[in-house]
C-alpha cells in the first residue's frame, strides 16, 4: 500500500507527503501517544477497516499510548466500548474520549459548585458521565415528550440553580428543551452555555448524512444570542484534557485523523504530529489540490500501513 | 403628553427630538402612509394601547394609507385579522404585513415554478399564505407527530420536487422536520432557504420571554452551514414588497415602532421617515443615552399623541 515518498522536505506548510517506512519509522519513535478520530479511520459505519486490529496491537506492543477521541455524545465512554468490542477491537473505555465525557471533564475542570445542577439537551450518555463525576443533572431523555400547554399567563417555570446548559446530539429535540435551556441561560446568573460539538453532520446510519449537533445548539444560540463554549473537536479543552489526564506533552502526540479541516486542523493547532489517512472522506486528490491549504506531515491509505514498519527486516 | 420640542434641527444623525404639534403635523402633511409595528404600538400583549383607534380613525380620515407589520408567521394575514377585530381595531387583511404572507410574496416575486413545492418548518399560518398565491407545500403541523425509527442503512425519504424550505416559529419542531428541511436544502438542486424571521423572542404571553423562530432557523442553519434568505422585519424585500403593493414611494413612508434596533433601523435603511414610540421597550433615557446610535426623526410617549393634531384649533 505504501508508495514511495518524494523527497524529505520537513518545513512547516509544505505540501503533504505519502508516508515512506522512514517517515513512518521515525513518526513512531518520536511519538508516545496517538489520538485517533474514529470514523474513517478504524471502522467506517458497521465494519472495522481492514488491518486495524493488528496495527493497534502491535502500538500497544511498542508501549504507545492510545486514545480514541469521538464527538458522538449519545453515548458514555463505557456504552461506546461496546461498538469496539463488537468490532473486535482490544480498548478500555479510558481510552475513549467521547464529547460526553468531555463536557462533565469540563465541568470538574472549572469546579463546578456542588450547589447547581445541570440542564441537559441530549442523551443518555451526557447524563451516565455527569453521574461519574458526580454532578447533578436534569432534562435530557425524562423532557422527549413534553410538551407546553399554553394559556394567557402562563410562564413555564425553570429551575434557578441551574448552573450550565450542555447541549449534545438529541433526536428529541423539542420545543420545551429548547424554552427551558433559553430561560435557564437567559435568566440564571453565569449560566454555562456549553456544546459537546458544533458538526453539522451526523452519522445515524450510513445512507445518508444526518443533522448533526449543530442543530441542537443552532437551535439555543438563535434564541439566546450567545455562543457556547465547546468541549469537544476541534476545542482546544479536549486536547488539553486528554495530555494532562494521560501526562503527556504535546510533541509527543500525534493525531490521526480521516478530516483536514476537523482532525488535522485540530491537530495542528494544538501542537501535534499529524497524519491523514484515506480510508474517510479525504480523497488524494482533495489533499494535493492546490486549493487545499492544510497538510498533515504525512498520508496514508490506511491505517494499516503502518504495519510495514513492523515487518521490515531488522538490520543484522 | 406632548413636551415641547427642542429647537428644530432636521440634520440627519442628530439626536432624537421629542415630537411638537408641529412636527407632527409637519410629518404627517408630508407623508401618506404609516408602517405600524404591531406589539407596543398598537397593543401591548391582549390590550390595546389607550387612544390608537381613534388617532387610527384621524388618520384613516386624512386619506393615509395604514399597514400593520408583524413577524409573526403562525397566522395567516386573514388569521391575524381576529386579533385586531378583537381589540376594536377596524382594519382589514390586506393591511396586515405578517411574515407568513412575506413568504408567500417573496415566492411569487421570484416566480417560483408551478412545478415545484415548499416543505413548511412552522404553523398554519404560512401554508394558508401559500394556499392563496397557489404554491403547492409540504410539511407544516401534519409532521408535529412524526418520528424516525432507526436501523441499520435507513435513509429518511425526502420529495426531491421542494425547491424551497420556508421556516417560521414552530412549537412542535423535531428531528423529523430539521432533518427533512437539511436534505431538502442539501441535497435538491437549487433548494432555497426562507426563514420568515430570525427573532430571538416571541410573546407567546406576557409572563415570560419565549424562544423565537431564531431557534427553528438557527437548528437549520446548523446543519446545513448556509444562511437563509430572511423575507420579514428587518429584511429589504418587506418593505420592497409594501412600497410596489400599495404604489408608495419610500419617501411617501413614515415606520412607526418601539424598537431602535428593529423598527427604527429597518426604516432608516429603507430610506422612510420614522418615528418611535415609548409605549413599548424603549425608554426614553435609552433612546437619549450617549452610546444610542440610532435616532428616530421622533419620537412620542404613544401613538395617539398624534391626536393633538385633530384637536389644535384652526387658523381663522
Amino acid at each position: 500500500m505504501v508508495v514511495s515518498a518524494s523527497a524529505g522536505n520537513g518545513a512547516s506548510g509544505s505540501a503533504a507527503r505519502r508516508a515512506s517506512e522512514e517517515n513512518m519509522r521515525s513518526m513512531v519513535d518520536k511519538v508516545s501517544a496517538f489520538i485517533f478520530d474514529c470514523d474513517g479511520v478504524i471502522w467506517r459505519g458497521d465494519s472495522v477497516i481492514d488491518g486495524v486490529p493488528e496495527t493497534l496491537d502491535m502500538l500497544r506492543a511498542m508501549d504507545k499510548r492510545l486514545v480514541f477521541v469521538t464527538n458522538n455524545s449519545t453515548k458514555s465512554r463505557a456504552g461506546y466500548l461496546g461498538k469496539f468490542t463488537s468490532l473486535g477491537l482490544n480498548v478500555s473505555a479510558e481510552e475513549i474520549y467521547s464529547s460526553s465525557y468531555a463536557a462533565a471533564a469540563y465541568l470538574e475542570s472549572i469546579d463546578f459548585p456542588t450547589d447547581k445542577k445541570v440542564y441537559v439537551v441530549g442523551e443518555v450518555g451526557i447524563q451516565e458521565e455527569l453521574d461519574l463525576k458526580g454532578i447533578a443533572h436534569i432534562g435530557g431523555p425524562a423532557d422527549a415528550d413534553k410538551k407546553i400547554s399554553l394559556k394567557p399567563g402562563f410562564a413555564l417555570p425553570h429551575d434557578p440553580d441551574v448552573g450550565a446548559v450542555v447541549v449534545g446530539f438529541d433526536r428529541n429535540i423539542n420545543y420545551f428543551k429548547i424554552q427551558t435551556a433559553q430561560l435557564c441561560i437567559s435568566e440564571n446568573p453565569g449560566c454555562l452555555f456549553i456544546a459537546t460539538n458544533l458538526d453539522a453532520k451526523t452519522h445515524l446510519t450510513d445512507a445518508q448524512e444526518w443533522a448533526g449537533n449543530g442543530a441542537m445548539v443552532g437551535a439555543i444560540k438563535g434564541a439566546v444570542k450567545r455562543d457556547p463554549i465547546v468541549v469537544g473537536k476541534p476545542a482546544e479543552f479536549m486536547l488539553a484534557n486528554i495530555a494532562t489526564q494521560f501526562g503527556l506533552h504535546r510533541n509527543q502526540i500525534c493525531m490521526v485523523g480521516d478530516r483536514l479541516d476537523t482532525d488535522i486542523l485540530f491537530g495542528q493547532q494544538g501542537g501535534l504530529s499529524t497524519m491523514l489517512v484515506l480510508s474517510g472522506v479525504t480523497t488524494e486528490a482533495a489533499l494535493l489540490h492546490p486549493e487545499n491549504g492544510i497538510h498533515p506531515d504525512f498520508y496514508m491509505s490506511q491505517l494499516s500501513d503502518l504495519l510495514s514498519i513492523k515487518a521490515a527486516p531488522v538490520a543484522v
